[in-house]
């Protein structure tokens, strides 16, 4: 798999679906229209929808930079035949560590295999196929419960049989991505209109995924230091916020490592957040799906499985996917852990519509027991995303603008506040983003997507992209950067034209193809 | 792929899915419990589960025979290792012809592919790959809008460029399995509590499906003849009983082949149903999974594509899925064709929880562009599908009990009312079964479980299991109905004793293994 040749069919797979869908969703969902008698739905411009109410919450965009992203993916830069092309900081995908993986399911004693036996064929268990339940729990234990011990690389079976020392087959359950069992979970949980608490910033794509099936209402947690955690008398003001609006507090749900910020938290921020959470009869769902990509070998980063030394009871929820550290989202294949009985057998029926297509169990189950694999895999992950890292990291230092030193995850938070008109305002956040899309073609994440309150925060995903694009995109940044400094404090947007960054899309690149630095074009 | 070997294994899949749930399902959602405060449900033997009231709701088991079906997977019938063990004739999925699929897919350059392609791992439109769109709407404008026509073997690119020739990949959609779609394309169309109304008797998980996230109510269409399809007349006396109800309708839902009567509706009957459905202002929705089960080489089956001439509007859906005609449920891989630009859109967003694999997707893409394949394998599956039919038709024929003519699909509609006490009830349609289960091992789908208004009536699905094993399973019911005949028509049902019947379990069956008639043993 040569990810240059491949990479145009990936672009136009993309490309397709945002134009399939963002152009009509723009239209229709920023429209106030009308909802008639009998399902249809009347936009503004008078073109009537078939649909229902909940059809229409639907094309509510989910991202709000989704126009942007169709450009990188309509007109993508490449180093040689496409350099001021456009290029997407904003998608957190692994996509340096996909040939490996590629090259080790290929053959036909892997791929094959999981189209030879029955089970691929038949109806099962909705929960997960019997085998890949073992093997997902195998994973959990080795990686997870277990990480860090010198029994880690023992096999499973090695060790002493007692429950808490093992994760149970029966309370893990394979699902169709994070995203559906994050809807399912809080569709068996919640009633409609229930809120979640979510620390700020969050994932984007969270509220789509929690209002979309499940109709939960999420609430950020603001926090004093978002790098630490939420403490429990911030849990407090959050859960005081959520009552004031009238709604019935029902799970706290936290990212760990945290997405966008790329940061640890810390056992004991953990425990006091399930603490809290119990103390008020809430559920808590830990998301770590970013877990295997840490960055440092000896990292601190505890699963709540070990935290809680696997006795989650019934309110304890933790989630991982096949799509961030094995960077293969679409596989859409996830796995939640949790030993509630009656989510469990509510899943048994919900999991019906969201359930992972048998061969992908397979061909999961076969990577998971293989231990030399995975290790020497995630290894090869770890240096490469360390790599992309310290390419980003350089030039934000040269940048002069500050970031979260990131210690897990795919993606760096930086906050280019100080090079923002003050006092700075999320819409000055918005006008910078836009001559970041429209004159240095290049799209990172906005905090205002992801319930920040500084305006100025971006997330800058780095790894979506090749190390040589990204020295690209980080140069075109970095003249940006350089050249509002250069208009001092009290400038105005309008100063800020196309005509004075005119050589921005020549960053990085020479006549020859080859990289050169930002001080030769300065 | 050895089928006998590999049974075990699939068996002791389903097992653990059962057990997994159905104790559970039994005991909690049969009682009345409590829903008491912050979502924590207390069963009646005192046991509190934390689940909401949606959660709850899915704990309502899908099939009221699960119990009986658990026992097939436990103790299954093998013609000499377990010749008395339980048979399963109430899963309508084809087992006959799976290993000829797995022969096509196990080579590297098909499953292998699968995985080399770089879209296999990354996130893309969540209505499907393009170009597994594309495979798609050329595989439904063959086998579907165009079958039967000299063209049908001609490429697509052949045929002229006229949108009505040919399925549009834009109006396409993968999914998760029919059910997700069936509970998607409702959840966009309807409001929660709207009716769909569906010829009775109908496939006894079509409610599950609609009520559990889309929360719909479906109402059976009573007909004079099920078998003809539902007149116009008879629609309008449906439609007014919902109305009766104080439902608002806002779904017609039709099988074409018709699950579980195995016939096939008329042209005129389709077009009736979806001009009546058009002047009410209402969706019809065509779940064609069975189109391509036909046992006659020249059928009368037409799609819902090919009868409305490619011209669905906005308010004609159409589904199939590999489900059934590939036998490959295990895939979770179902198709929709739909013209309606806004549920098109909502789908773009709700299918983030139930999109296809991207492996999976590539994979049905191979198989739909290779023509050869397809139309071998189909008459293939044919040929098998149409023996094992036959050999449940000429035991029913000796037995004298008369069945639906079937003209698709892998199962046979029996009427066992004639030897039941009369008048029949569904409390002897009940007893009739229990017997079966219980003392003849065998289970078939009852009439009750599918809305069937006559008592007596029962599913016999012949592709779940060999061609030997199907035989032993109509010789044991062939034994029941002669002991029950022996009685004359005034039996009470005390009278059928496990000691009456107490050769049941060793008919169809020599001390060598071989089989023999019911006559040997009467």
């Amino acid at each position: 798999m040569s990810s240059d040749e491949q990479q145009p069919a990936s672009f136009a797979a993309i490309n397709l679906f945002l134009l399939s869908t963002a152009t009509f969703l723009y239209k229709l969902s920023r429209n106030s229209g009308r909802n008639r008698n009998n399902g249809i739905f009347e936009s503004e411009d008078g073109a009537s929808y078939r649909i229902g109410s909940r059809g229409i919450e639907c094309l509510r965009p989910a991202l709000p930079y989704l126009g942007a992203f169709i450009k990188c993916c309509e007109d993508p830069c490449h180093p040689k035949t496409n350099p001021s092309g456009y290029i997407a900081l904003c998608v957190a995908e692994n996509k340096l560590i996909q040939e490996r993986l590629a090259l080790r399911l290929m053959p036909e004693n892997c791929s094959g295999e999981a189209f030879s036996d029955t089970v691929a064929y038949c109806y099962s268990n909705m929960l997960g196929l019997p085998g890949a339940r073992e093997a997902v729990a195998r994973f959990l234990t080795r990686k997870f419960l277990r990480s860090g011990e010198n029994s880690e690389h023992k096999m499973v079976s090695d060790v002493n049989n007692q429950a808490q020392t093992k994760v149970d087959p029966q309370h893990v359950v394979l699902s169709g991505g994070a995203a559906s069992i994050i809807s399912n979970i809080l569709f068996a949980l919640c009633e409609p209109g229930d809120a979640v608490l979510i620390p700020a910033p969050y994932y984007n794509a969270f509220e789509n995924d929690m209002k979309l099936m499940a109709k939960c209402v999420p609430c950020p947690i603001y926090t004093s230091d978002p790098v630490k955690g939420p403490s429990p008398k911030e849990l407090d003001s959050a859960a005081a916020a959520v009552v004031k609006r009238g709604l019935c507090l029902k799970v706290v749900l936290l990212t760990n490592p945290n997405n966008p910020l790329g940061v640890i938290y810390r056992r004991g921020v953990m425990l006091d957040c399930v603490k809290w959470a119990r103390s008020k009869g809430l559920h808590t769902i830990c998301d770590e799906i970013y877990a295997l990509s840490c960055h440092q070998k000896n990292n601190a980063f505890e699963s709540i499985l070990k935290i809680l030394d696997n006795d989650l009871r019934d309110d304890v929820h933790m989630i991982w996917a096949l799509s961030k550290d094995f960077g293969a989202s679409g596989f859409r294949a996830a796995f939640l852990c949790t030993q509630n009985v009656g989510l469990l057998n509510a899943l048994g029926n919900l999991n019906i519509f969201t359930c992972v297509s048998h061969p992908i169990q397979l061909v999961t189950s076969d990577i998971f027991n293989d231990d030399l694999f995975v290790d020497s895999y995630l290894e090869e992950a770890r240096l490469l995303t360390v790599k992309s890292k310290a390419i980003c990291e350089r030039k934000l230092d040269q940048m002069i603008i500050p970031y979260v030193k990131s210690e897990a995850g795919i993606f760096i938070y930086a906050d280019f506040s100080a090079i923002l008109p003050q006092p700075v305002t999320f819409s000055d956040e918005g006008r910078f983003s836009e001559i970041l899309q429209n004159i240095a073609h290049v799209v990172m994440t906005p905090g205002s997507s992801q319930r920040e309150t500084r305006p100025g925060m971006f997330r800058i995903c780095y790894a979506w992209v090749s190390e040589e694009v990204l020295e690209i995109a980080m140069e075109r940044i970095s003249y940006i950067v350089f050249k509002i400094r250069k208009l001092g404090t009290r400038y105005r947007w309008d100063d800020i034209s196309e005509k004075y960054l005119s050589e921005v899309t020549t960053c990085g690149i020479s006549k020859s193809g080859s990289l050169h630095a930002l001080s030769a074009i300065q």
